[in-house]
């Protein structure tokens, strides 16, 4: 069944496959009117494409963004927003060995059980490379929050072990893309560096955390029962390639608290209505409530590994597969604008949803 | 904008408030010829009523459901369901406090902000009470699945610090409902019985984290993009009040896992293809692999705390708000059967949605 | 699959069968704010309720909604607006003899072959009652209308061959609830009604036209490409049971017609660009362009008759079928505020959606 | 809002414009293991495309169809099918004179009410140019129909006042693509082209009616509420630029018939139940009966002709416009595949949309 779009007023569809003619996407009910900035859509893009890095894979991509239509003299018109970004470095012979074979925990297996027919080149639609075009669609999303004063913010804060442990409004956030890891704090960036470095040399990969920060968003966006903001942000962030969980505000800390420690008191400020804490992550009852809205995700290490792993073919025969096919040892650095981009969307398709809850 | 709607082939829509008429819900797209079991249904609703024990909200609600619609003979007939629960023990006087001021870590305010007009008693429609809706359309959705072999098991893992330790492979799940915690280790619900007791002796509410397991799932499930069944899963359960986190399979300790050790080999068994670990939490690529589902979700405590808060009024003057009307020290265990009934409309429906995946 | 709701933003999903408890609607996206009036409601289920003449079904229904959610003092509060309608009257066992037959150009046979399973009594899902619930929607969507000036007006043009023959702007519309025809022009009711009881008398059926007209709506309504408002007014409008034909502006008789003579011109008058004629039916390229939409649908002859009609049972056998149980005569009568509803739920529907057109 | 996306289980979603970079299309939905033939969707295109014959517009554009995604091997694979058509003989300065005015019954004023800000060249998203995206993906969509047996059929069944007059089962289907027209009479044919060529010569357009036959469809099809069969294929009919009208079986001429002669009878024929006759158009109670699905759909005459016409600019200043562009004097000659391709997509659907009815 259809899957492939997100959103409800702000709605992006995506296509493409990681070793076909490319990724595509399309942007349907961005308003018409706003600048559209083609610069700042492939400076997202470089943020998250291949080779950018010693520590991302090397697979060589310039994810070139070309606009099909929806734009007309720099402006959006209201119809849809059409992108494609041709592919221009699959090695597809690299995947031959798992034609009739099922890498162990990729999507091999589960995309033959379901569908029987596979492009299995490079993982086909499976691949992270699809995260391409959500990135593309997110930097409209972002134009769109910044007309109305929003911004988003992701960064890394947690490659393995080594975790920050600030809270997240004591970082500088313009270190972030210092580094190449897009930690804020350059010490812990260098460590996270070495850490994907040695991991890579060992043929392995590692996981990690990345923290999300939005700043700007007024009160009253999301919905109160199954589309609450948060519910759509869980969704929209752990959609992410080898996304194994997410947490808002206080998350899973929260546990351990009492509600008279948790509860975040109201006071008023300049007229607006704000809180003396915040372990609410600026939403309530899954609205926002003009506060920073904050969240983390967690990231599996990747699947692809270099030694040789025990698995099964379409028969079920055992068969030996190794890791061939260029990957990233640490996906967080690279996570770090697709997180970003997930949660623009979402927040841009609230905003508009918001429109029609009051006469 | 409307929300209240959730699934796609098998579609649940909630509607109702705490303390107006009743809570009601339809669901669309069951399949015709299931045999409805109308005792089941009340039996999932007695185990989320509250006053079913004494670590719960003492409101006295008897939540007999009324079928509307859509069953004959005993049977679906592929027409919606609609089913009533009427409100019987509203004290809404308990709420007049509330009318002008926000209560903190509500969503009095939001709500406030969101929609200018609202129902403040016992909370409108943002109040908990709305998942009695939910835990008819999941006795349904259960149903549904039984007939398939698919169980949902959930179970309350964690209150404050105390927390289970093993796998949850390890439990006898038929302890689950032998202690109103609903916790299968029976030594430990005794210690979290005893801590919520405390915590409701303090005026003061405390967090806890509810695991899940779905046995018999098919391979094939889920949607490999957007609609990821990790993804559908994450939204649902974090949908539900109070919840602040979601993580599946290993989830936020698999950050710090190297892919070597956590990628599952597959080995065939018995003509079934199979992995040796499931860190993978039996969903790969968004999409099930026949291996158990696992899912773990953070609830925080609850807002109501009976001692005066600091907050404001609609015109943001400084206020004092006590915790009135009733509630539950600790939502997890009540949180058990609508865990479980989230997570069986999202394999319901992906089981409906797997029809299409193939000629 | 499901198919019981209906809109966007502003969302309707019904449900309930003809003789089973009762009928039941949700409305799902009505802003917050609006003064809802139970009594305009109560009328307008009058306007359709079987038994108010003598020339409808005599089926004594008083079509009594109850509200269950929504609206607290008086308002709506953007939370979903629930009403059911409890069925008084069902004589079920004039429908035994349905139960393993099928009656010609009824739904018996495509439920059955669609579900397996069926309520057959009274059509169960598949009667016109289903209606009910419509328009007890549409009356909130008209009081949505009124707010912003909009009004929405459908009479009955034609039974059998007689038909008015005048342009729509020409009738005088307050005389269309003075006859219970609903036809505007008295001296053509009179004949109609005349051959409706006529029709009766022979224990036959005949069909009909109504037309419809929406002043007030603004320029802007409407999506440009699939969602056309046109294209939703067909839908909304063919989707009422009996209905066969659907046309806007010129309709099948600007087929006939040169481009010359069709184009409405524009011009400009008090700042309004307006079009002196209006073949444009009020839209163009699926926008209202500010002057009344205009739209006729064509309504069948009741498919229940009083003869034997041949037909098979479930085994393909041949079997006689008469019609029992109470019908109309002619729809159209009653069709008038069902077509007026479906219409006001479009219309409320592009309202919303156009407030996300543009900055 | 979003409206670019038609269809729930076999979902297209087109975008791109007249004299844009080209047109585009995504298919989202279309089971895994389909065999596609490039040539036929190729095939497909060409029946629609400009410049075919002497009676439609003379743009030049080859519409090859460029394949981005979802087939691998000469098979679907189950994720998105994306297509590209690119523009090639665009003459926008052609339309450099309705930058700032409207011309009458064109979507130039309605879209600039809606949006502000648009592409005015051709006409951009308003053009009919968009309906190539329609083809080509309802070639993928008779494809899918063929595969289970169905096919589906459109003809020319009047221009202007000249008409067939028989009923659609006596035409003999290979003539339709044996004449310009697309009309299965060949004397008919002839004299409609022949009206085609006058009204060109006189500058200006006339309208016609297309008819469509679907057979081959299995009983069952269809949701009997709001998502009736018929009501889906009035939407989507009625959406393709210039229609005005839709009607099914007996249509408007059932207006004038009796219960007595309208009723299809049913009977038993080798194992299958059929009706005697077919005034249902193929579906009952919105469901499909396995009879011939048959529709017709009135399009009004083209609104740019070439002599000068009133109109106003932005300022609502009157201004005189003449029809420069190319463009069809009749479209029913190319809108007969673009008819197909709705119906095709329509009943594509409705066939995944079946498979959950059951359990």
């Amino acid at each position: 069944m259809p899957n492939n779009t997100f959103g409800h007023l702000f709605r992006v569809t995506t296509f493409g496959e990681s070793h076909g003619v490319g990724l595509g996407v399309t942007i349907d009910g961005c308003p018409a009117g706003l600048d559209i900035d083609i610069a700042f859509i492939q400076q997202e893009m470089a943020r998250r494409r291949p080779g950018q890095s010693k520590i991302v894979t090397q697979r060589k991509e310039a994810d070139q963004v070309e606009i099909l239509s929806g734009i007309f003299e720099g402006k959006s018109t209201g119809t849809p927003i059409g992108m494609i970004i041709r592919n221009k470095d699959a090695k597809s012979k690299d995947y031959s060995h798992i034609k009739d074979s099922f890498r162990p925990s990729h999507a091999d297996f589960t995309f033959f059980s379901k569908y029987g027919h596979r492009d299995y080149r490079g993982g086909g639609r499976s691949s992270a490379r699809e995260t391409a075009a959500r990135v593309a669609a997110g930097a409209v999303a972002k134009t769109l929050l910044k007309h109305f004063g929003v911004t988003v913010t992701a960064y890394v804060s947690q490659v393995g072990h080594m975790a920050l442990d600030s809270p997240y409004g004591e970082y500088d956030y313009r270190e972030i893309e210092n580094n190449p890891v897009r930690c804020p704090d350059p010490a812990m960036a260098e460590k996270m560096e070495t850490l994907i470095k040695q991991v890579r040399k060992d043929g392995d990969t590692i996981g990690g955390v990345v923290a999300c920060v939005v700043k700007g968003c007024p009160p009253g966006l999301g919905e109160p029962v199954f589309d609450k903001l948060h519910a759509d942000l869980a969704k929209a962030t752990i959609s992410i390639n080898a996304c194994k969980g997410f947490e808002y505000g206080s998350g899973f800390d929260g546990v351990t608290m009492r509600g008279s420690e948790h509860n975040d008191s109201f006071y008023e400020e300049e007229g607006r209505i704000r809180t003396r804490s915040n372990h609410s992550g600026g939403i309530q009852g899954g609205i926002s409530n003009g506060e920073d809205i904050y969240f983390r995700a967690a990231f599996k290490p990747v699947a692809t590994i270099v030694p040789e792993q025990d698995s099964v073919d379409k028969q079920g025969q055992p068969v030996k597969v190794a890791g061939k096919g260029r990957h990233d040892p640490c996906v967080v650095p690279r996570a770090v604008p697709i997180v970003e981009a997930m949660a623009a969307l979402v927040i841009a398709d609230h905003l508009l949803r918001s429109r029609s809850s009051k006469l």
